[in-house]
Protein backbone atom coordinates (compact mmCIF):
# COMPACT_ATOMS: atom_id res chain seq x y z
CA UNK A 1 0.00 0.00 0.00
CA UNK A 2 1.55 3.40 -1.10
CA UNK A 3 1.12 6.30 1.66
CA UNK A 4 1.68 8.62 -1.42
CA UNK A 5 -0.96 11.72 -2.30
CA UNK A 6 -3.11 9.99 -5.27
CA UNK A 7 -1.30 10.57 -8.19
CA UNK A 8 -2.42 12.77 -10.89
CA UNK A 9 -3.40 10.60 -13.71
CA UNK A 10 -1.87 10.40 -16.88
CA UNK A 11 -3.96 12.59 -18.38
CA UNK A 12 -4.03 15.52 -16.18
CA UNK A 13 0.01 14.77 -16.50
CA UNK A 14 -0.45 15.85 -20.30
CA UNK A 15 -2.94 18.51 -19.02
CA UNK A 16 -0.42 20.28 -16.62
CA UNK A 17 2.42 19.85 -18.85
CA UNK A 18 0.55 21.30 -22.27
CA UNK A 19 -0.59 24.45 -20.21
CA UNK A 20 3.14 24.84 -18.35
CA UNK A 21 4.88 24.91 -21.94
CA UNK A 22 1.87 27.10 -23.13
CA UNK A 23 2.38 29.52 -20.96
CA UNK A 24 6.39 29.61 -21.02
CA UNK A 25 6.90 29.97 -25.17
CA UNK A 26 3.43 30.15 -26.37
CA UNK A 27 0.76 27.68 -28.17
CA UNK A 28 1.84 27.65 -31.73
CA UNK A 29 5.56 27.24 -30.20
CA UNK A 30 4.60 24.13 -28.31
CA UNK A 31 4.59 20.54 -30.33
CA UNK A 32 2.72 17.49 -28.95
CA UNK A 33 6.54 15.68 -29.09
CA UNK A 34 7.23 19.02 -26.35
CA UNK A 35 4.00 18.43 -24.29
CA UNK A 36 4.80 14.21 -24.21
CA UNK A 37 8.70 15.05 -23.29
CA UNK A 38 7.93 17.47 -20.58
CA UNK A 39 5.08 15.17 -19.31
CA UNK A 40 7.45 11.75 -19.84
CA UNK A 41 4.91 9.74 -21.39
CA UNK A 42 4.75 8.45 -24.78
CA UNK A 43 3.88 10.39 -27.65
CA UNK A 44 0.97 7.54 -28.72
CA UNK A 45 -0.18 8.21 -24.72
CA UNK A 46 -0.86 11.75 -25.88
CA UNK A 47 -3.54 10.53 -28.66
CA UNK A 48 -4.75 8.26 -26.50
CA UNK A 49 -6.45 11.05 -24.98
CA UNK A 50 -6.92 13.79 -27.09
CA UNK A 51 -7.55 13.46 -30.91
CA UNK A 52 -5.44 17.03 -31.41
CA UNK A 53 -3.16 19.66 -29.67
CA UNK A 54 -6.61 21.80 -29.16
CA UNK A 55 -8.24 18.61 -27.24
CA UNK A 56 -5.61 19.30 -24.43
CA UNK A 57 -6.98 22.83 -24.06
CA UNK A 58 -10.30 22.20 -23.43
CA UNK A 59 -9.70 18.72 -21.58
CA UNK A 60 -13.16 18.69 -19.50
CA UNK A 61 -15.74 19.53 -22.33
CA UNK A 62 -16.61 16.20 -23.29
CA UNK A 63 -17.20 15.14 -20.24
CA UNK A 64 -19.29 18.23 -19.31
CA UNK A 65 -21.38 17.88 -22.58
CA UNK A 66 -21.83 14.74 -21.63
CA UNK A 67 -23.12 15.12 -18.21
CA UNK A 68 -25.43 18.13 -19.48
CA UNK A 69 -26.86 15.21 -21.93
CA UNK A 70 -27.43 12.76 -19.38
CA UNK A 71 -28.71 15.70 -16.21
CA UNK A 72 -31.52 16.65 -19.47
CA UNK A 73 -32.23 13.46 -20.33
CA UNK A 74 -33.61 12.58 -16.72
CA UNK A 75 -35.63 15.53 -17.18
CA UNK A 76 -39.58 14.44 -15.91
CA UNK A 77 -42.22 16.02 -18.14
CA UNK A 78 -43.66 17.89 -15.31
CA UNK A 79 -40.45 19.62 -15.17
CA UNK A 80 -40.04 23.18 -15.77
CA UNK A 81 -38.16 23.18 -19.33
CA UNK A 82 -37.17 26.86 -18.92
CA UNK A 83 -35.70 25.63 -15.21
CA UNK A 84 -34.00 22.73 -16.45
CA UNK A 85 -32.14 24.36 -19.07
CA UNK A 86 -30.88 27.14 -16.75
CA UNK A 87 -29.79 24.40 -14.36
CA UNK A 88 -28.02 22.86 -17.92
CA UNK A 89 -26.28 25.89 -17.76
CA UNK A 90 -25.07 26.10 -14.41
CA UNK A 91 -22.97 22.92 -14.93
CA UNK A 92 -20.79 24.28 -17.40
CA UNK A 93 -20.02 27.58 -15.18
CA UNK A 94 -19.57 25.04 -12.38
CA UNK A 95 -16.61 23.05 -14.46
CA UNK A 96 -14.90 26.64 -15.24
CA UNK A 97 -15.30 27.85 -11.46
CA UNK A 98 -14.07 24.29 -9.86
CA UNK A 99 -10.81 25.46 -11.25
CA UNK A 100 -10.20 28.99 -11.38
CA UNK A 101 -6.49 29.55 -12.26
CA UNK A 102 -6.79 27.11 -15.03
CA UNK A 103 -9.95 28.87 -16.17
CA UNK A 104 -8.33 32.31 -16.20
CA UNK A 105 -5.20 30.63 -18.15
CA UNK A 106 -7.21 28.83 -20.68
CA UNK A 107 -9.47 32.08 -21.47
CA UNK A 108 -5.81 34.44 -22.19
CA UNK A 109 -4.62 31.40 -24.47
CA UNK A 110 -8.02 31.95 -26.49
CA UNK A 111 -7.84 35.14 -26.70
CA UNK A 112 -4.78 34.78 -28.01
CA UNK A 113 -4.69 32.03 -30.77
CA UNK A 114 -7.30 32.36 -33.38
CA UNK A 115 -7.71 28.42 -33.98
CA UNK A 116 -9.00 28.01 -30.38
CA UNK A 117 -11.54 30.82 -30.24
CA UNK A 118 -12.81 29.17 -33.34
CA UNK A 119 -12.62 25.84 -31.21
CA UNK A 120 -14.16 27.37 -28.60
CA UNK A 121 -16.88 28.13 -30.75
CA UNK A 122 -17.63 24.72 -31.89
CA UNK A 123 -17.88 23.70 -28.42
CA UNK A 124 -20.17 26.56 -27.55
CA UNK A 125 -22.40 25.65 -30.55
CA UNK A 126 -22.36 21.66 -29.21
CA UNK A 127 -23.90 22.93 -25.31
CA UNK A 128 -26.58 25.24 -27.76
CA UNK A 129 -27.24 21.99 -29.70
CA UNK A 130 -27.84 19.52 -26.49
CA UNK A 131 -30.21 22.81 -24.58
CA UNK A 132 -31.49 23.35 -28.04
CA UNK A 133 -32.56 19.26 -28.53
CA UNK A 134 -34.42 19.23 -25.34
CA UNK A 135 -36.37 22.45 -25.38
CA UNK A 136 -37.61 21.44 -29.18
CA UNK A 137 -39.04 18.12 -27.37
CA UNK A 138 -40.15 19.70 -24.43
CA UNK A 139 -41.99 22.43 -26.83
CA UNK A 140 -42.97 19.68 -29.78
CA UNK A 141 -46.87 20.83 -28.96
CA UNK A 142 -46.65 24.20 -29.68
CA UNK A 143 -46.96 25.81 -33.09
CA UNK A 144 -43.40 27.84 -32.35
CA UNK A 145 -41.93 24.97 -30.83
CA UNK A 146 -38.90 24.70 -33.09
CA UNK A 147 -38.66 28.08 -32.96
CA UNK A 148 -38.85 28.86 -29.57
CA UNK A 149 -36.27 26.21 -28.12
CA UNK A 150 -33.41 27.65 -30.95
CA UNK A 151 -34.15 31.38 -29.66
CA UNK A 152 -34.29 30.23 -25.67
CA UNK A 153 -31.35 27.77 -25.69
CA UNK A 154 -29.32 30.81 -27.69
CA UNK A 155 -30.23 32.75 -24.74
CA UNK A 156 -29.34 30.71 -22.47
CA UNK A 157 -25.66 30.27 -23.90
CA UNK A 158 -25.32 33.92 -24.36
CA UNK A 159 -26.65 34.27 -20.81
CA UNK A 160 -24.06 32.05 -19.61
CA UNK A 161 -21.19 32.87 -21.51
CA UNK A 162 -21.95 36.79 -21.22
CA UNK A 163 -21.41 36.09 -17.27
CA UNK A 164 -18.53 33.52 -17.67
CA UNK A 165 -17.04 36.34 -19.80
CA UNK A 166 -17.16 39.02 -17.00
CA UNK A 167 -15.46 36.43 -14.47
CA UNK A 168 -13.32 35.48 -15.98
CA UNK A 169 -12.26 38.82 -17.83
CA UNK A 170 -11.73 39.82 -14.03
CA UNK A 171 -9.53 37.43 -13.63
CA UNK A 172 -11.91 34.99 -11.79
CA UNK A 173 -12.28 36.81 -9.14
CA UNK A 174 -16.02 36.84 -7.10
CA UNK A 175 -18.32 34.62 -7.13
CA UNK A 176 -19.31 33.29 -11.12
CA UNK A 177 -22.08 30.95 -9.98
CA UNK A 178 -24.02 33.83 -8.40
CA UNK A 179 -23.28 35.90 -11.57
CA UNK A 180 -24.79 33.10 -13.87
CA UNK A 181 -27.42 32.74 -11.62
CA UNK A 182 -28.30 36.55 -11.85
CA UNK A 183 -27.50 36.46 -15.83
CA UNK A 184 -29.86 33.20 -16.29
CA UNK A 185 -32.86 34.92 -14.12
CA UNK A 186 -32.74 37.51 -16.85
CA UNK A 187 -33.43 34.72 -19.96
CA UNK A 188 -36.15 33.06 -17.02
CA UNK A 189 -37.85 36.57 -16.62
CA UNK A 190 -38.05 36.86 -20.30
CA UNK A 191 -39.97 33.92 -21.03
CA UNK A 192 -42.24 33.32 -17.92
CA UNK A 193 -44.47 30.27 -18.19
CA UNK A 194 -47.93 31.14 -19.47
CA UNK A 195 -46.79 34.81 -19.93
CA UNK A 196 -47.02 34.97 -16.31
CA UNK A 197 -44.49 38.73 -16.70
CA UNK A 198 -41.74 39.28 -14.71
CA UNK A 199 -42.98 39.90 -10.98
CA UNK A 200 -39.65 41.19 -9.43
CA UNK A 201 -36.31 41.52 -11.61
CA UNK A 202 -33.90 40.32 -9.12
CA UNK A 203 -31.19 42.65 -10.53
CA UNK A 204 -33.42 45.87 -10.22
CA UNK A 205 -34.55 44.51 -6.62
CA UNK A 206 -32.83 47.54 -4.90
CA UNK A 207 -34.21 50.32 -6.79
CA UNK A 208 -37.43 49.62 -7.74
CA UNK A 209 -40.92 47.82 -6.45
CA UNK A 210 -43.40 46.40 -9.28
CA UNK A 211 -46.58 45.89 -8.30
CA UNK A 212 -48.62 43.69 -10.36
CA UNK A 213 -52.05 43.55 -9.94
CA UNK A 214 -55.33 43.32 -11.59
CA UNK A 215 -57.81 46.08 -12.65
CA UNK A 216 -60.35 44.93 -10.54
CA UNK A 217 -58.40 44.72 -7.39
CA UNK A 218 -59.76 47.47 -5.27
CA UNK A 219 -57.52 50.68 -4.89
CA UNK A 220 -57.06 50.48 -1.58
CA UNK A 221 -55.39 46.68 -1.88
CA UNK A 222 -53.13 48.08 -4.80
CA UNK A 223 -51.74 51.02 -2.36
CA UNK A 224 -51.53 47.94 0.52
CA UNK A 225 -49.33 46.24 -1.73
CA UNK A 226 -47.37 49.01 -2.96
CA UNK A 227 -46.86 50.20 0.47
CA UNK A 228 -45.70 46.60 2.24
CA UNK A 229 -43.74 46.17 -0.88
CA UNK A 230 -42.02 49.31 -0.27
CA UNK A 231 -41.54 48.36 3.39
CA UNK A 232 -43.32 51.41 5.02
CA UNK A 233 -46.58 49.29 5.54
CA UNK B 1 -16.71 48.66 -77.50
CA UNK B 2 -17.82 44.84 -76.70
CA UNK B 3 -21.14 43.49 -77.58
CA UNK B 4 -20.25 40.86 -74.93
CA UNK B 5 -22.59 40.34 -71.76
CA UNK B 6 -20.47 41.85 -68.96
CA UNK B 7 -17.84 39.53 -67.93
CA UNK B 8 -17.40 37.34 -64.80
CA UNK B 9 -15.11 38.98 -62.22
CA UNK B 10 -11.98 36.96 -61.43
CA UNK B 11 -13.43 36.44 -58.30
CA UNK B 12 -16.30 35.38 -59.60
CA UNK B 13 -14.34 32.93 -61.94
CA UNK B 14 -12.57 31.52 -58.74
CA UNK B 15 -15.90 31.04 -57.00
CA UNK B 16 -17.25 29.43 -59.77
CA UNK B 17 -14.40 27.04 -60.60
CA UNK B 18 -14.10 26.11 -56.62
CA UNK B 19 -17.62 25.34 -56.71
CA UNK B 20 -17.45 22.68 -59.62
CA UNK B 21 -14.37 21.51 -58.23
CA UNK B 22 -16.12 21.07 -54.79
CA UNK B 23 -18.80 19.38 -56.49
CA UNK B 24 -17.12 17.33 -59.09
CA UNK B 25 -14.78 15.70 -56.82
CA UNK B 26 -14.77 17.01 -53.30
CA UNK B 27 -13.60 19.69 -50.89
CA UNK B 28 -10.95 17.83 -49.37
CA UNK B 29 -10.07 16.25 -52.55
CA UNK B 30 -9.62 20.06 -54.18
CA UNK B 31 -6.64 21.66 -54.34
CA UNK B 32 -6.44 26.03 -54.70
CA UNK B 33 -4.06 24.71 -57.84
CA UNK B 34 -7.10 22.81 -59.13
CA UNK B 35 -9.01 26.19 -58.66
CA UNK B 36 -6.75 28.22 -60.61
CA UNK B 37 -6.01 26.12 -62.83
CA UNK B 38 -10.10 25.42 -63.84
CA UNK B 39 -10.40 29.36 -63.42
CA UNK B 40 -7.33 29.91 -65.90
CA UNK B 41 -5.76 32.28 -63.15
CA UNK B 42 -2.00 32.41 -61.12
CA UNK B 43 -1.82 31.27 -58.02
CA UNK B 44 -1.22 34.69 -56.97
CA UNK B 45 -4.33 35.60 -57.90
CA UNK B 46 -6.60 33.21 -55.59
CA UNK B 47 -4.80 34.68 -53.09
CA UNK B 48 -5.43 38.17 -53.73
CA UNK B 49 -9.07 37.38 -53.27
CA UNK B 50 -8.91 34.76 -50.44
CA UNK B 51 -6.95 33.93 -47.37
CA UNK B 52 -7.33 30.44 -47.75
CA UNK B 53 -9.23 27.69 -49.23
CA UNK B 54 -11.87 28.29 -46.99
CA UNK B 55 -12.48 31.46 -47.91
CA UNK B 56 -13.49 30.94 -51.34
CA UNK B 57 -16.86 28.74 -49.85
CA UNK B 58 -18.15 32.13 -47.75
CA UNK B 59 -17.11 35.40 -50.43
CA UNK B 60 -19.70 37.36 -49.41
CA UNK B 61 -19.66 37.21 -45.98
CA UNK B 62 -17.12 39.97 -45.50
CA UNK B 63 -19.04 42.54 -47.88
CA UNK B 64 -22.09 41.52 -45.93
CA UNK B 65 -20.67 41.93 -42.08
CA UNK B 66 -19.17 45.34 -43.60
CA UNK B 67 -22.83 46.78 -45.07
CA UNK B 68 -24.44 45.31 -41.71
CA UNK B 69 -21.44 47.35 -39.17
CA UNK B 70 -22.26 50.65 -41.96
CA UNK B 71 -26.03 49.82 -41.44
CA UNK B 72 -25.72 49.78 -37.67
CA UNK B 73 -23.66 52.80 -37.66
CA UNK B 74 -26.03 55.19 -39.54
CA UNK B 75 -29.14 54.27 -37.56
CA UNK B 76 -30.62 57.44 -35.45
CA UNK B 77 -30.71 57.74 -31.61
CA UNK B 78 -34.79 57.44 -31.94
CA UNK B 79 -34.82 54.51 -33.73
CA UNK B 80 -35.74 51.23 -32.04
CA UNK B 81 -32.68 49.36 -31.46
CA UNK B 82 -35.09 46.17 -32.06
CA UNK B 83 -36.17 46.55 -35.40
CA UNK B 84 -32.58 48.00 -36.02
CA UNK B 85 -31.00 44.50 -35.21
CA UNK B 86 -33.74 42.71 -37.03
CA UNK B 87 -33.39 45.22 -39.99
CA UNK B 88 -29.42 43.98 -40.27
CA UNK B 89 -30.38 40.36 -39.57
CA UNK B 90 -32.23 40.64 -43.11
CA UNK B 91 -29.21 42.09 -44.74
CA UNK B 92 -27.73 38.74 -44.31
CA UNK B 93 -31.19 36.66 -45.35
CA UNK B 94 -31.44 38.62 -48.40
CA UNK B 95 -27.62 38.21 -49.20
CA UNK B 96 -28.88 33.92 -49.25
CA UNK B 97 -31.68 34.74 -51.06
CA UNK B 98 -29.64 36.56 -54.09
CA UNK B 99 -28.60 33.30 -55.24
CA UNK B 100 -30.24 29.89 -53.94
CA UNK B 101 -28.46 27.50 -55.74
CA UNK B 102 -25.16 28.61 -54.86
CA UNK B 103 -26.46 28.97 -51.26
CA UNK B 104 -27.98 25.54 -51.14
CA UNK B 105 -24.44 24.19 -52.90
CA UNK B 106 -22.88 25.70 -50.05
CA UNK B 107 -24.98 24.29 -47.49
CA UNK B 108 -24.70 20.72 -48.38
CA UNK B 109 -20.50 21.09 -48.38
CA UNK B 110 -20.67 23.02 -45.38
CA UNK B 111 -22.74 19.48 -43.51
CA UNK B 112 -19.95 17.27 -44.91
CA UNK B 113 -17.02 19.40 -44.01
CA UNK B 114 -15.92 19.84 -40.46
CA UNK B 115 -13.88 21.98 -41.30
CA UNK B 116 -16.03 24.89 -43.00
CA UNK B 117 -18.63 24.08 -40.16
CA UNK B 118 -16.37 25.54 -37.76
CA UNK B 119 -15.13 28.67 -40.26
CA UNK B 120 -19.05 29.24 -40.61
CA UNK B 121 -19.46 29.25 -36.88
CA UNK B 122 -16.90 31.97 -36.63
CA UNK B 123 -18.62 34.10 -39.43
CA UNK B 124 -21.94 33.56 -37.03
CA UNK B 125 -20.16 34.49 -34.16
CA UNK B 126 -18.61 38.38 -36.01
CA UNK B 127 -22.38 38.81 -37.18
CA UNK B 128 -23.50 38.22 -33.26
CA UNK B 129 -21.24 40.20 -32.21
CA UNK B 130 -21.56 43.55 -34.50
CA UNK B 131 -25.27 43.01 -33.81
CA UNK B 132 -23.86 42.87 -29.71
CA UNK B 133 -22.01 45.95 -30.18
CA UNK B 134 -24.72 47.96 -31.59
CA UNK B 135 -27.37 46.84 -28.93
CA UNK B 136 -24.62 47.22 -26.29
CA UNK B 137 -24.01 51.26 -27.39
CA UNK B 138 -27.93 52.05 -27.36
CA UNK B 139 -29.01 49.53 -23.79
CA UNK B 140 -26.06 51.68 -22.54
CA UNK B 141 -28.25 53.53 -20.01
CA UNK B 142 -29.62 50.54 -18.38
CA UNK B 143 -27.92 48.81 -15.63
CA UNK B 144 -28.19 45.15 -17.71
CA UNK B 145 -27.72 46.94 -20.85
CA UNK B 146 -24.41 44.49 -21.64
CA UNK B 147 -26.76 41.16 -20.50
CA UNK B 148 -30.14 42.57 -22.49
CA UNK B 149 -27.38 43.34 -25.49
CA UNK B 150 -25.74 39.91 -25.60
CA UNK B 151 -28.77 37.81 -25.24
CA UNK B 152 -31.08 39.93 -27.21
CA UNK B 153 -28.04 39.70 -30.20
CA UNK B 154 -27.93 36.18 -29.54
CA UNK B 155 -31.63 35.49 -29.84
CA UNK B 156 -32.04 37.49 -33.13
CA UNK B 157 -29.39 35.13 -34.36
CA UNK B 158 -31.37 32.55 -33.59
CA UNK B 159 -33.99 33.14 -35.07
CA UNK B 160 -32.32 34.20 -38.37
CA UNK B 161 -30.74 31.13 -38.67
CA UNK B 162 -33.61 28.85 -37.85
CA UNK B 163 -35.22 30.58 -40.70
CA UNK B 164 -32.01 29.92 -42.72
CA UNK B 165 -31.46 26.61 -42.00
CA UNK B 166 -35.14 25.65 -42.62
CA UNK B 167 -35.39 27.16 -46.05
CA UNK B 168 -31.83 25.74 -46.90
CA UNK B 169 -33.12 22.43 -45.64
CA UNK B 170 -36.07 22.51 -47.93
CA UNK B 171 -33.39 22.91 -51.00
CA UNK B 172 -34.01 26.69 -51.60
CA UNK B 173 -37.88 26.20 -51.69
CA UNK B 174 -40.06 29.16 -50.52
CA UNK B 175 -39.63 32.45 -49.37
CA UNK B 176 -37.00 33.02 -47.07
CA UNK B 177 -37.35 36.79 -46.46
CA UNK B 178 -40.93 35.51 -45.06
CA UNK B 179 -39.49 33.13 -43.08
CA UNK B 180 -37.05 35.26 -41.58
CA UNK B 181 -39.85 37.77 -40.71
CA UNK B 182 -41.74 35.24 -38.79
CA UNK B 183 -39.29 34.53 -36.64
CA UNK B 184 -37.61 38.04 -36.61
CA UNK B 185 -41.42 38.83 -35.24
CA UNK B 186 -40.84 36.35 -32.12
CA UNK B 187 -38.35 37.75 -30.93
CA UNK B 188 -39.73 41.26 -31.92
CA UNK B 189 -43.00 39.85 -29.68
CA UNK B 190 -40.76 38.92 -26.60
CA UNK B 191 -38.84 42.31 -25.96
CA UNK B 192 -40.91 44.59 -26.81
CA UNK B 193 -38.86 48.47 -26.67
CA UNK B 194 -38.14 49.85 -23.30
CA UNK B 195 -38.51 46.13 -21.80
CA UNK B 196 -42.46 46.49 -22.06
CA UNK B 197 -42.41 42.83 -22.63
CA UNK B 198 -42.38 41.92 -19.05
CA UNK B 199 -44.15 45.42 -17.66
CA UNK B 200 -47.14 45.07 -19.80
CA UNK B 201 -47.21 41.80 -21.28
CA UNK B 202 -49.24 42.06 -24.17
CA UNK B 203 -51.83 39.05 -23.77
CA UNK B 204 -52.51 40.45 -20.19
CA UNK B 205 -52.64 44.28 -20.50
CA UNK B 206 -56.33 43.61 -20.18
CA UNK B 207 -56.16 41.77 -17.09
CA UNK B 208 -53.47 43.71 -14.72
CA UNK B 209 -51.20 46.56 -14.48
CA UNK B 210 -48.24 46.67 -13.71
CA UNK B 211 -46.44 50.35 -11.60
CA UNK B 212 -42.36 50.20 -11.66
CA UNK B 213 -40.82 53.03 -9.00
CA UNK B 214 -37.91 53.59 -7.20
CA UNK B 215 -37.96 52.94 -3.31
CA UNK B 216 -37.45 57.02 -2.79
CA UNK B 217 -40.17 57.48 -4.89
CA UNK B 218 -42.61 59.22 -2.67
CA UNK B 219 -46.23 57.33 -1.74
CA UNK B 220 -47.97 59.79 -2.80
CA UNK B 221 -46.98 59.94 -6.97
CA UNK B 222 -46.79 55.98 -6.23
CA UNK B 223 -50.45 56.20 -5.72
CA UNK B 224 -50.99 58.55 -8.34
CA UNK B 225 -49.71 56.52 -10.51
CA UNK B 226 -51.08 53.80 -9.73
CA UNK B 227 -54.54 55.40 -9.99
CA UNK B 228 -53.68 56.80 -13.39
CA UNK B 229 -52.87 53.60 -14.75
CA UNK B 230 -55.74 51.78 -13.66
CA UNK B 231 -57.68 54.71 -15.10
CA UNK B 232 -59.35 56.51 -11.99
CA UNK B 233 -56.97 59.00 -11.88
Amino acid sequence: MSTHPAKPSMRDSLVAAAFQLFLERGYEQTTVDDIVKTAGVGRRSFFRYFPSKEDVVFPDHEQCLADMTEFLAASADTDDPMARVCDAARLVMRMYAENPTFSVQRYRLTREVAGLRTYELSVVWRYEKTLGDYLRSRFADRRDGTLRANVVAAAVVAAHNHALRHWLRSGGEGDPLAEVDRALEFVRDTWRPDGAAAETPAEEAEDVVVVITKRSTPMWRVVREVESSLGEG
